[in-house]
């Protein structure tokens, strides 16, 4: 029944946001009585923090690629993965981290560790692939990686929250040319 | 007292988010009698869509500059006035304008417009200084102005975004570096 709560809980909250999205909507959106909620979750915030996790874990990013892609051909299929999912909900939802860190960030400190946490381990695989990008030749090497690592993800993010507001992928591709043709050179 | 409820609508909306801040919550926080707020106007929604452009056209990006700046210089005066404004609330709120695209533009046709309409207009704007930075030399002639304007402004809303979560200005700093020393050459 826990494992049924989190599964739901990424999804409504992915939906709804999280003001907008009570214990009892996530209780009866996973069919369980909402008593039972307490025995496993502290709060409403616990479980958003879990469902950001699980999100962040379970996301497309994380799949595997072509290995014989290039660093930086790696780098833009990782991002064109997400691209697809963003494009698969027409521009609904956004990016789960982004929102829960724009609404929650300075109401919930557990909300916000979580989400730090998950945008940090993010830029660390960003990072390593511009890294190793640069180790290729394909980067230059005087361009600060750990910034632009983080700097990409954040644009990243931009893109996405751009896409939900015009409700087309033009932030996106705007991303992939910004990022892969002029920055990352 | 319609005045007084938009200009109070522009800091709680900011501070606490769409729905987690209640017609009740803005006439309290005005002063006004919870039943006049119907007279003003048709609902919450119709408020926050209102609130968001209000706060578009006081934001500090639209305050003037050294007219001796060339447009380069323009353009980074007037992001680092804006991250001013975010540093001096010491990193919380973040952007009202993202805040708002991020929770409402999947569930208020009317906040989404506005949403929209105002970062087109401020898009309009940077693109314009991007140009005229090309035209003065500053900038290659190859990169695309439109294309990249917009992308700076969403790697903005993204870099504000992540320095609401970490609650440090390193991601505007970062933005700086990337956006002024790498991508704008």
């Amino acid at each position: 029944m826990r494992e049924q709560i989190v599964e739901t809980a990424v999804v409504e909250f992915h939906r709804r946001g999280f003001a907008a999205c009570s214990v009892d909507t996530i209780t009866k959106a996973a069919g369980v009585p909402k008593g039972s909620f307490y025995n496993h979750f502290k709060s409403k915030e616990a479980l958003a923090a879990e469902a950001v996790g699980r999100y962040a874990a379970d996301a497309e990013w994380n799949s595997p690629v072509d290995p014989d892609l290039t660093p930086l051909g790696e780098l833009r299929a990782r991002f064109a993965a997400m691209r697809d999912v963003v494009a698969a909900y027409d521009y609904t939802r956004g990016c789960m981290i982004g929102n829960m860190g724009e609404e929650a960030a300075d109401h919930s400190e557990v909300i916000r560790a979580t989400v730090r946490e998950c945008l940090d381990g993010w830029t660390t695989g960003i990072v390593a692939l511009i890294q190793a990008a640069q180790a290729a030749g394909e980067v230059a090497q005087e361009l600060n990686a750990e910034l632009v690592g983080s700097f990409v993800l954040d644009s990243w993010e931009g893109a996405v929250l751009r896409a939900k507001v015009v409700k087309t992928g033009r932030p996106l591709d705007d991303f992939f040319v910004a990022v892969f043709d002029n920055l990352l050179r």
